[in-house]
């Protein structure tokens, strides 16, 4: 049964709208989904949101599938007006629906690297755009998904969900330390490649291996010296121009490619 | 002579307020650039900024030579309060200088298409992240510059120039209609290749040939069926997930590294 909300005032209202705040959201431990396409990304995923808040009166086939979806796991389905909506969403156009979903487990136990050629690894990504962009960018390679490292954006943000286009819900996503990371790469198979400047090769041609995890730094340092130096292969992408880098996201995806055609020519 | 300001309400400080709008920006022909590092990508090619508007007591190198460089060339310097350069650029933590520029000419006559052997072009682009990194990625690729055609962002929204990282100064730049640029386009050399899922060739080893202007459509809409139709090649990036799109600056990125590996192999 729909619960009908009318008030601003209502505690599940001031609930919902926190979690567009990053600490509220860490601290709740739940992020909020806008919009009927992402929610049907992540049904399709097998993800159903605990509480679906819609506007009154909508009506979609999508919508009432979904509905039902969350009746039957349980969930809390609200109604409410396109006034509170924005509010919830902090949006003038807000979407008409929007899903609360639990945040799952993102330690590096959960990601099987045996199941992927390619990995993306982030090294203190501060955009969630680009974040994001990275995740939609694992989907398009067949990455099994990213990992980041050290403290990068929130990848359960409203932006980076809505940058991945979708891809949050559909391949692996681990955050971990350096330190953590680097030892669980070294349990296994792996080959780590930096983009670089430093003491690199041509990216083009280089010799990559599955499964290669491809790492990018941090948008205004790049990666740590140290870091650099402990990886399997150092690559550079021509720079023709004045500067000497390109964004961290549309980086990842011209290396992402390039491995994904050596590996694909090997096979 | 440095002018000082103290008062919100002053003229000025309204008026480089309301740059931050389109409307505003398009009517006054003028756009405000934030942060001495873009000033400074401005000044190295040769662009310098009408009015300075600076946080008193501020003191830099660079900044010296740039406020000497705004006076020789007969612009204005402005001293204020962090406070009011908050209010003017809109963020909390403001840089603390921002510089005001006549927008330039952008018409497809500005470009000289034998200068480079890539150029990117971009249908319908609304998100100004997007557009900054296209510019980004054409320094990089060493290719002339972007073309906007039909509604696109603003290139000079802060947003944009942000996300160019300097790179809107140095490339060129046009924005012009789709019936515009197709007769610009044939009315000398240029290969047409769209980013396509449509009737398309794999994009590693496809023909191309300089000079070659890389077409990428809308976010959501990808490009109309009769632009594709309209180019000499359509090539297909491989998907390997659930989704069949990628980020659009990331889609043009990937392609300009192709174009550029497979021209610099004929050279």
């Amino acid at each position: 049964m729909r619960k009908h909300i009318t008030g601003f005032s209502n505690p599940t209202v001031k609930y919902l709208r926190s979690l567009r705040d990053k600490k509220h959201r860490r601290r709740a431990g739940q992020l909020l989904v806008e919009g009927l396409r992402l929610l049907e990304d992540a049904r399709s995923s097998g993800r159903v949101p605990q509480m679906l808040v819609m506007a009154e009166g909508r009506e979609h086939d999508l919508l009432t599938r979904l509905e039902a979806d969350v009746m039957a796991a349980g969930g809390e389905v609200i109604a409410t007006t396109p006034d509170i909506l924005s509010k919830i969403t902090g949006k003038d156009n807000a979407q008409s629906v929007a899903g609360v979903f639990d945040e799952w487990d993102t330690s590096l136990a959960v990601l099987d690297r045996e199941t992927a050629p390619i990995w993306l690894v982030a090294q203190a990504l501060r955009d969630p755009g680009n974040l994001g962009t990275m995740l939609r960018t694992c989907d398009a390679v067949g990455a099994g998904g990213l990992i980041l490292i050290d403290d990068c954006a929130d990848p359960f943000s409203a932006e980076a969900v809505r940058a991945s286009m979708g891809a949050l819900f559909t391949v692996g996503l681990a955050q971990a330390r350096w330190d953590e990371f680097l030892p669980w790469l070294r349990a296994g198979d792996g080959q780590l490649v930096a983009a670089s400047l430093r003491d690199a090769v041509p990216y083009r041609g280089a010799d990559y291996r599955a499964p290669c995890f491809i790492l990018v730094g941090n948008e205004s340092q790049g990666l740590p010296e140290d870091y650099e130096a402990a990886c399997d292969l150092r690559v550079t992408m021509p720079m023709k121009g004045r500067a000497d880098s390109l964004n961290a996201a549309v980086a990842g995806a011209v290396l992402a490619y390039e491995v994904l055609a050596a590996i694909d020519a090997r096979r």
